[in-house]
């Protein structure tokens, strides 16, 4: 048997044992967990120490080998991450709700757990600790497949985990890491039907494509964001400026950064020498199209087809100028990648109608796109952010996570 | 551009129109389609006609002219149908809760359209009318592909339905049928990520396979139907006879239908010979494992492996005895399609421990399967039963026609 089929098997197994362990005990898991990661930290930083020597020796780049460094303080948060997810209200169990039939039939909508969840990510050993966390609090069974960078890393994490919580009570088999590395049992992983529930890939998009066009169990696509912020002719002037400076500034290189501003003719005189002096002087440089040329041209860059189609995650930012909050909307709807997308105005009627026909995740009036997160949002938690419409919608939390259940109480009912 | 493009790109721009449309509008198109209808009778039963003819000629079995005929009566329910989805609540547009964060952020959840959303179907015309129905209420685009017995009335009932829709101010490209019935634009359909936003496929277990294996597009899959009902040892005899009875024959080609009965080694003896003598004057075969016939034989074929899996649709039941409630439990969840399963018992714990620990959409006590319906759960209508534990668990009425949109009401706040 590959070691995928007995893991995806033994994975489905501790689902079913899952069902039936309270939840006391999987937050006692969680706290084990937290106190073993930092118990065990040299041990962690040994096996980290091999992952870097490996990448170093492979010519990763530098970007990589950042998130692939762990440090005992790193270590430390990771801890105090599981002790957070410990803390949160348990979703499962909760009847959403209960209603009686006229034949007397009692039925209720009960959360309960998806079952199995695979993860597919890159090289972030962090994700291992949260993924692995985030299942458990839910009582699902998780599959994690990080990238082969990391692998030593993630092993040791794993072990680390399986052991604190197998001993707290959690069934074996809840816990799982898949050391095959290779591109074809992340295949046969994405094609685990009848043992996966739900397959989450966290990454780029070269990955979340593999994913889409590959896997055949259900996927719950995450993360490209190509967002808008859209400054309309009535928006105050400052708020307009501080925001769009946020949400391309404040984190460049995560999905909820703005890639393109769009700014009201009506205003663009005015408003265009201010935004691109000021993005200038943060380093980032402007791709705009004509009409803002026309205003203001130094050191700004034409902008081709290509640029309102691109997620640069980086100092760059497309401008476009539009006719009013219609092109706007017009121009988001067929560019954007359905995560976030903001207006600043002070007109209500232009307010509500961007929140209703911008087609995304999160909409936003007079505030920054960087909030579409779970944490932000109060969730407590993000397993990851959604872009497709289906199961999930924007940051996942722990619900997310979540199944349902129909349980109905009968008393001799028979259909007729 | 072929005509499956076509439609798509025509469906994506309806689509971002449907988001503007009022309840009132979709109401009086969805009345006008139940009067054209009506109306068009004649040219109906015409188109219908000529695929009966074909079908004929093709030697199509049966059974699948029995579901391609209508008649006015027939046409006249259809009818009645989309009226009675008029009727129901809207459920676009609901903000299903909102709260304030502390930095003054109001996020509210807001139930909006998925998009666009296909079904795949086989030759049964009533599903034309009722999935474009369901569709339009929720503000949803519908691509159509049903099987290709099917196309003239399918063509005829499209038409008819467009053109009372289109009139009543719903945007074109809201409704459509794919003529083109070959695989090969079906599989194409599966792969139109980008267009479509969920892919329903409706019928046997070759079409759900097929779609589960080549789709790229976010699926729900449904309807295929192992359902089991357990007679505990702590049952009312006459009630579990009644619900073994009519979870099998009440109607045994649907989904929610019985296949497999399961008994208490506790009353087999005295309940064996009473439910066989049962099923067999009702004309169902039985398939037993050898303790039930070394209770009863006569007349009962020794059930395989392969029974355990089987959904007969038909007057065949597999019966097993087991040790008690957690043989039974253990038998359901290797064997079941997690669809609808079902206790007999006045035990409290067994009640609760079959609830709790058998994973299936529906799970009952002291009622049969057959109740996993979207109008007997009373939501008003049905798109089918999901099986799968993403997005829709079980009936899937109105709301599993929707996706969700954070709408984010600010004054001016950024990330720190």
């Amino acid at each position: 048997m590959s070691e995928l089929l007995e893991k995806c098997t033994a994975a489905k197994n501790a689902a079913q044992l899952m069902i039936s362990v309270p939840s006391a005990v999987k937050d006692n898991a969680l706290e084990a967990i937290a106190d073993a990661l930092v118990e065990c930290t040299g041990e962690i930083l040994e096996a980290n120490k091999q992952d870097l020597e490996n990448a170093e020796a492979n010519g990763v780049r530098k970007a990589m080998l950042d998130r692939l460094r762990l440090t005992p303080e790193r270590i430390a948060g990771m801890a105090e991450g599981v002790r957070k997810v410990r803390d949160l209200n348990d979703p499962i169990g909760e009847v959403i709700n209960m209603w009686t039939r006229p034949n007397g039939l009692q039925i209720g909508k009960k959360r309960v757990p998806l079952g199995v969840i695979a993860i597919i990510y890159e090289a972030r050993p962090n994700v291992t600790v949260d993924a692995a966390a985030l299942c458990l609090k839910t009582s699902n069974v998780s599959i994690l497949r990080g990238g082969k960078e990391a692998i030593c890393s993630n092993t040791a994490l794993m072990r680390i985990m399986q052991k604190a919580a197998y001993g707290a009570g959690i069934p074996e088999g809840a816990l799982n890491i898949i050391e095959d590395t290779s591109r074809e049992t992340a295949t046969e992983l994405m094609r685990m039907n009848g043992y996966v529930d739900m397959l989450i890939p966290r990454g780029g998009k070269g990955l979340i494509k593999s994913v889409v066009d590959n896997a055949t169990v259900p996927v719950v696509e995450t993360a490209a964001g190509n967002c808008h912020v859209y400054v309309d002719g009535d928006a105050d002037f400052d708020m307009a400026v501080k925001i769009a400076m946020n949400a391309k500034v404040q984190r460049p290189s995560v999905c909820n950064a703005a890639e393109t501003l769009l700014i009201d003719k009506a205003i663009a005189d005015k408003f265009v020498p201010i935004i691109f002096k000021k993005l200038q002087d943060a380093g980032v440089e402007i791709r705009a199209d004509k009409a803002a040329m026309d205003i203001y041209a130094d050191g700004v860059r034409e902008a081709s087809e290509e640029d309102w189609y691109t997620e640069y995650n980086d100092y760059i930012l497309a401008v476009k100028l539009v006719s009013g909050v219609d092109e706007a909307i017009a121009h988001i709807n067929k560019y954007n990648t359905k995560h976030s997308e903001a207006i600043v105005t002070d007109s209500y009627t232009k307010a509500q109608k961007f929140l209703n026909e911008v087609d995304a995740a999160a909409v936003y009036v007079n505030a920054s796109t960087r909030f579409t997160d779970g944490f932000e949002f109060g969730f407590g938690a993000e397993i990851g952010i959604s872009t497709q419409k289906m199961h999930a919608r924007g940051p996942m939390g722990l619900e997310a996570l979540t199944s349902v259940k129909y349980i109905v109480y009968g008393d001799g009912q028979i259909r007729e």
